[in-house]
């Protein structure tokens, strides 16, 4: 028996993101084509397993999943919410974008930005960047010390084992994709008026420190990688790859959480037969 | 020229949800394939339009959409939500759920919860459920005194007034639907077990007094649309024309207010030069 999709993506002990092929499929679909058609069948499960995720926690279910995606620039953390995210009912999914923090984020600990969104029971929650840029971003730009920024690494797993601990099932996607691939995202955004927007100046000073930054994330990988808040690194040159790739750990996770429907908490028949007498 | 959506579904001046058949489908397509062929255009015309509106707000913009759903139990709010809903970018959206307040929401004013929820510029909003339980089960239940939800119409008004003055477009859709089309769906959920989630036995209480409820459904909507935030009375005992209707409500809505992306506050050929160096 093969692999699973997480056992293949998961993240090595020893991260060497130069080893892994941001163009690699190690599994699932070879082509666009395929990737589409496992798709519709990956979204129509995934859809129906949040539906019973969501109800559960109607029943005093108390599980949630979050999703956390990390990546440079342009790597496709906003693809990957619109076409996994866009396979579930949007009412049960929590999208956090997590920014440069604001002065009042910044006099806070670094996690209380974090805590206030962090799934409510029966959703799914995805980060767009998250706590880790404490790790990344904070280290690069040294915003703090080293001895700040090492002890992050114990106040993050003590964080996500509290989550696990809540019953927060959590997830987390480095989106690898190689320099060649990020030049050529971020010059179709100058080119393309709609994309533009998009576009920030800062994005060319956090290239240009490119290796500190893969450092950066092979370092929180390795010290904060578990089996109950696991890393995986997603191949993610190619977008229809990195997306499909995304859908099917989100996939195995929910499946292996196998919520169910709760039972009712009324008589059914008596509830069938106060409708029947209510005539309108 | 025939009549915009928008003015078809508009709520008369003086409301009678007795002469508007919850069946009726007064413009737009005359069946499901059709409406599911023009779903496809407004799509992603309405995901187009939400990019840019999103992208506005990147560019200091501040125009924000909200739109309200209102209906008796399996009107089909979540149906909406989940159809319509998930046209657009998860990313762009801002859903929230009102349910009974809890005894801390009791203990503040009725708005707010509901100004805790409004959409931030660039989002649309949608709220399952609103203030607008404040007039209606708060007064078909007894829940406060007459003087009380007579006085949160004008309440009402001047937070939606304030709404439209800070960029928030607003618009609300009541899901009409006929008391046979209910209790049919009420069936279908207690006949179901993946549906059961869904039952409420309080739902039957409300159904019992389905003329007081349309009654104050009337009046609400009466004393509470305006050019500026308007009230709209959808057909909806057939599902994919309530989605339709919606949709292009929003759709109308959108295509009015235009936005643009923003123009870059950066120079690009500066930029796509500084990137040409930064070889990885």
């Amino acid at each position: 028996m093969g692999k699973s999709v997480r056992e293949t993506f998961r993240v090595p002990a020893e991260p060497d993101l130069k080893a892994i092929d941001p163009c690699g499929r190690p599994i699932g679909p070879k082509d666009k084509s395929a990737a589409a058609d496992d798709m519709v069948d990956r979204g129509s499960r995934l859809d129906h397993l949040q539906e019973a995720l969501y109800a559960q926690a109607t029943g005093g279910g108390r599980r949630a999943v979050l999703l956390v995606l990390q990546g440079m620039d342009t790597s496709g953390k906003g693809g990957v919410i619109r076409h996994v995210g866009g396979l579930v009912n949007p009412q049960g999914l929590h999208i956090a974008t997590f920014k440069k923090p604001t002065p009042e984020e910044l006099a806070h600990h670094f996690l209380w930005r974090i805590r206030n969104q962090v799934p409510r029971p029966g959703f799914i929650g995805i980060f767009d960047r998250s706590h880790y840029e404490d790790v990344l971003v904070a280290r690069v730009e040294s915003l703090v010390s080293e001895e700040v920024w090492r002890r992050r690494y114990d106040e993050i797993n003590a964080f996500e084992a509290e989550l696990t601990e809540k019953g927060v099932t959590v997830l987390k996607c480095m989106l690898h994709i190689s320099p060649e691939e990020q030049a050529e995202r971020l010059l179709a955004r100058l080119d393309d008026p709609a994309k533009r927007w998009k576009y920030n100046p800062g994005d060319l000073d956090a290239r240009a420190k490119w290796w500190e930054y893969m450092q950066a994330y092979a370092d929180a990988m390795r010290a904060c990688d578990s089996d109950t808040a696991p890393w995986y690194v997603v191949p993610s040159d190619r977008k229809w790859y990195r997306n499909w790739a995304v859908a099917a750990l989100l996939d195995e996770t929910l499946t292996e959480m196998d919520p169910k429907f709760p039972q009712p908490d009324f008589d059914v028949d008596a509830e069938r037969a106060r409708l029947a007498s209510l005539v309108i």
